[in-house]
């Protein structure tokens, strides 16, 4: 590798609003993900992978004006308007209407992948963030709803979070509302004041219900007394809202098929409807999910989704309904860092071999090769040192047991296992190596 | 979710040289990075991540012209000059300057992650594919070394591939005999020539290394006399070849102890030396790896890697080595494939739960979720409808089991339970359900 100019320093650094993941962080990551994958894939989640980089046309409009305004757009060497996708539901959009032939219905598709956003970096938000969605395309039945919110459910619990709360609600019940209102053609900036509700207040969705969807007071008190039931509303409770509507009476046997399969299944957690829960976007038409951790409600939703019934319909004349969630893997991240304040390890494996004289390499070897054989980690402190700064490392790392076996240890037909967290040793023979690792572990 | 003119279809596609993976495919590949995944791990091992977007500066100029010219690279909102990452060596590079105070030596790391490179699309090969490097920074030692070569190994019995052979040279050992034939300044172009050594055989090599390399015919001579050698070579041999050049008998030193500790750690597969491995870029300096399937030697190495003892001197003064490989997922694939003819699941789920009455939907969830409790993965159909095209939809997507409940079994408290490669259908008290899939899928 040579620089430009010969020995011109170039500063080493990341861009702006992009961060590396040191290996502490990345292995949280990746224990998180594999709880979420591992619960997908029981559910008969399968995965996909599309490409980072997609036409524009493909990805342009689909997200609003903002979404447009911080794509990752640029011309490539083909002459090609290409771009960085900043989400992975408009790529399985594209990807069910070209593939819809071949994959047939119903499609279950999990997604891990990084999407790019040039927003204006504030704290723990990044211009590069994972998502880690999942889908049900192809079927309208309430079943693949109740599996939604079952998915959720399990994925938090895999995670080892107990207190949680999956608010659960239905587009429909407010389209009830608003038919039996008069005010059925101005759903969506019904939806937008609404989803802004926990944030900015009673009095200033008032106030923007007045402006941006036209309600008058009497209109403003029905639509915010609906969203007033808040978290636990019985389901009961939603019959007079909707009464005579068709769409809404639809809405709530939904939630209350919903509600029925996910007691049926004994959920963990909690999973209650909630009549505020409005999620912004325009492409809800069904059942909306938003997950609360009860120990920190203030993070906000760290899995949402909700049912959509023209995913595709840029893409293809075909119809194809789809549910499924978004988990917001960071957020969640951070969550659980401030949850559990334990030393979090760098490394996966959980023992090193340390290494001070030469002639105990191959010995160090063969200890390393019986540990992986049984399926623990073990690494070879690499060079000939001190014990002490290879201790420490091991300390800093987050290893658990040291195998120490020195020129007496080895003459003696002995290890030494040290337990880094408390300093205690045991000398086993060295034919008890697994065992006596074993032991320690458990 | 709205186009710009509504109405109007945009063809859904991929970009020319990128591809979406389908399930099956995706599984295949989830499956072939847990394997390697874990062998990194066991060895101690940690992931990072970088971001797939870098400051041009700090990747131009790292892997020669033609990498330069396939760059994905553009100006961003900001006005700044970046580019999509076209390996993960780079990065490590300028990650390890960067964080070199936070993460110590010896640091073992290993990278999962998308590459961009707008070459001339070809058979097999895309613009966005998938590196899965590991490496360890900041150490000399031959044990890293060693453990290279075991973690390949490693990966590929890890894998359910029994017949590979790691072949092994020291960059040191050309260098020394260069050496001694007055050749020492023209190693670069010695390695380039050497490299070309299986696709364009001895005369043209021998015509490269006169043109290219100044060498004269008695230098080509020796110099293709040591790649002659080959596969298997005895390390007693190279003892001629480089006696009495410091550097020349380091190298076969290296590689002495390097096949010792294989031995010893009773690696599986084949490691032997080969003298013609030459790997074709300037940054090595000393072992040298590369991993050729012996019942598919045409597609080459799948595995390759070695030491280079300046990683990142371009982004720090501070003095890094490092060595290190990296898997060809993709090609791998390709050979997996070929090699096992098997019909490739498109899920990991090993069960569909059917549904052909309405009344069973509760049932099924029931089901389902007893199955998920037990770890054994179980989708719903999710839609009401007649069993056939639920059994025809579970044997396209590769479900061992149906699980079949309609009201006359579930008025007799029965399940039956339908193997889906075979026909034979099984009926179980509903109670004994876990045992009897569990029995099944054993």
């Amino acid at each position: 590798m040579s620089a430009d100019e010969p020995g011109k320093i170039i500063p080493p650094r990341t861009l702006k609003g992009f961060r590396d993941l040191l290996p502490a962080a990345a292995i949280a990551r990746e224990r998180l993900i594999a709880s979420a994958i591992g619960v997908y894939r029981l559910y008969g989640f399968s995965p996909i992978e599309t490409p980072a980089l997609e036409y524009t046309e493909i990805l342009s409009g689909k997200g609003g004006d903002e979404t447009d305004k911080q794509m990752y757009r640029f011309i490539d060497h083909g002459g090609r308007d290409i771009a960085l996708r900043f989400d992975l539901t408009v790529p399985l959009a594209r990807f069910v209407a070209q593939h819809s032939g071949v994959i047939g219905a119903p499609f279950k598709r999990y997604h891990v992948g990084s999407v790019w956003r040039g927003e204006s970096p504030q704290r723990g938000r990044y211009r590069e963030f994972l998502q880690c969605d999942f889908d049900t395309i192809g079927t309208e039945s309430v079943m693949a709803d109740i599996e939604t919110a079952l998915v959720i459910a399990d994925v938090f619990a895999a995670v080892g979070v107990e207190d949680f709360t999956v608010r659960v609600n239905n587009r429909k019940v407010l389209s009830g509302l608003l038919e039996r209102i008069g005010m059925e053609d101005n759903a969506g900036p019904v939806l937008r004041a609404l989803d802004k509700l926990p944030k900015i207040g009673h009095d200033a969705v008032a106030d923007q219900l007045q402006r941006e969807a036209g309600a008058d007071s009497a209109q403003v008190d029905r639509i915010l007394a609906l969203a007033a039931t808040g978290e636990g509303t019985d389901i009961d409770a939603l019959g007079d809202v909707v009464a005579g509507s068709v769409v809404g009476e639809e809405g709530a046997a939904e939630l209350r098929a919903l509600l029925d399969g996910v007691r049926t299944a004994e959920a963990p957690g909690a999973i209650v409807l909630d009549p505020s829960i409005a999620r912004g976007l325009d492409y809800y038409t069904g059942v909306v999910f938003e997950t609360f951790l009860d120990e920190l409600p203030g993070i906000g939703s760290v899995m949402s989704g909700g049912r959509y019934d023209d995913l595709a319909s840029v893409y293809t004349k075909q119809r194809l309904p789809g549910v499924g969630a978004s988990l917001g893997v960071d957020r969640l991240l951070t969550a659980l860092e401030e949850l559990d304040s334990d030393e979090r390890p760098a490394t996966w494996a959980l023992v090193l071999v340390t290494q001070f004289d030469g002639a105990g390499s191959l010995d160090a070897l063969r200890v390393a090769s019986e540990l992986r054989r049984a399926g623990i980690g073990a690494e070879i402190y690499p060079d000939v040192r001190k014990l002490g700064p290879q201790l420490k490392y091991a300390d800093r790392k987050g290893h658990r047991i040291a195998v120490i076996a020195g020129p007496e240890e080895r003459a003696r037909g002995e290890v030494q296992l040290k337990v880094l967290a408390t300093g205690e040793a045991v000398v086993t023979p060295r034919s008890d190596l697994v065992m006596g690792v074993q032991r320690l572990l458990a």
